[in-house]
């Protein structure tokens, strides 16, 4: 099984089915976010389950009978796990996993980008333990910085961690895996390879076990 | 200019529709989620443009490249503002401002429901302090907690205040304007209503200046 995640940030539904295609047989999972979705609309959901999982990357920040409604139209659609927020608290997180069934609900505890410092980093935690605490699948949290990686994963339990920041953003494909995480989201540097599908292959193999 | 929002809350394009124009000449705006937008695509976003401004409630909580993406295409469909979280941090409130151009932001500084509680009450004061300094139009202040409405407005500024949490939650309409609101956020009052339009033009009634 690949640990690596495609995070499909392209716009047009076309260059993200190609993409999907070539690119799948070396991922765990495509994650789809709302640009795509806005553009392609939510049947670019469906469309790619016919090469991978999808993961629905939307982030979800909102109160919990919204979150309700978010959730239930992602797993419609095929979805086989969404990420949301638990800043917005534990209700809305109790919400998503209560409405998500047998669909995976992956928490975000930390951000990859510099803005996650000012509030998020120092919550960190405890938006683990909600996780926890709530039932979710996995969390979210950032190659970009492993030794956070680290301190979350001793605190993780059960909990995939997913993580984003690979490549473009600065992450290391390999030390976010040896720091704690069981898959790594890749973007730019899959969907923007001249081969998609070599690079795939190639970080796949690096994320792999015994590499 | 009535001081009234709709949350457009519903998932059915003809729906969504019927309600806009019955009540549109009675709103500032109307206010569209996600979960209309996953059932009825963007070009809901287009078609309410005929009887009403939209805001686009997407609560965007992403890093600042994905926010820039998601602000565009909500610009790109004729929304009038769109409504972003801070707690992710003053750089994606900042794309969302660069982004955006003559559409609103609004941020999100404390919300109506009781997971509000867990992480965002206590920063809310530092996400006024964002809008303001990143040049955000307004913000998002729950109408459920007229006295937080009140310590928001002290330190808010010339940023507008929307107040969700009207009606099926429990804040009272004339009190949130009362505490500093510039504008309340109605939804289920209002479309669940059996006439929506006498609903609103009623609620709109109460919030008027010199009501």
């Amino acid at each position: 099984m690949s640990r690596l995640i495609l995070a499909l940030d392209v716009l047009e539904r076309e260059k993200a089915m190609e993409i999907a295609k070539k690119t799948a047989p070396y991922l765990y999972a495509i994650k789809v976010g709302w640009p795509l979705v806005m553009n392609a609309g939510m049947d670019i959901v469906r469309e790619i389950l016919q090469f991978s999982r999808v993961i629905c990357d939307f982030k979800v920040a909102d109160i919990p009978n919204t979150t309700r409604l978010i959730v239930r139209s992602a797993k419609k659609y095929g979805a086989s796990g969404i990420i949301v927020h638990s800043f917005v608290g534990r209700d809305s997180v109790r919400a998503a996993v209560e409405e998500a069934g047998d669909m995976n609900v992956f928490v975000v505890t930390e951000m990859s980008h510099p803005g996650a410092l000012d509030f998020m980093q120092e919550n960190a935690k405890k938006m683990v333990k909600i996780a926890l605490e709530e039932g979710a699948r996995g969390i979210i949290a950032p190659a970009t910085r492993p030794e956070r990686l680290r301190e979350i994963r001793k605190i993780a339990g059960d909990l995939l961690i997913l993580s984003p920041g690979v490549g473009a953003q600065g992450g290391k494909a390999r030390a976010a895996i040896d720091a704690g995480a069981d898959y790594i989201i890749v973007g730019r540097s899959i969907y923007n390879a001249s081969e998609p599908e070599v690079a795939a292959r190639e970080l796949a193999s690096i994320v792999a076990d015994g590499y």
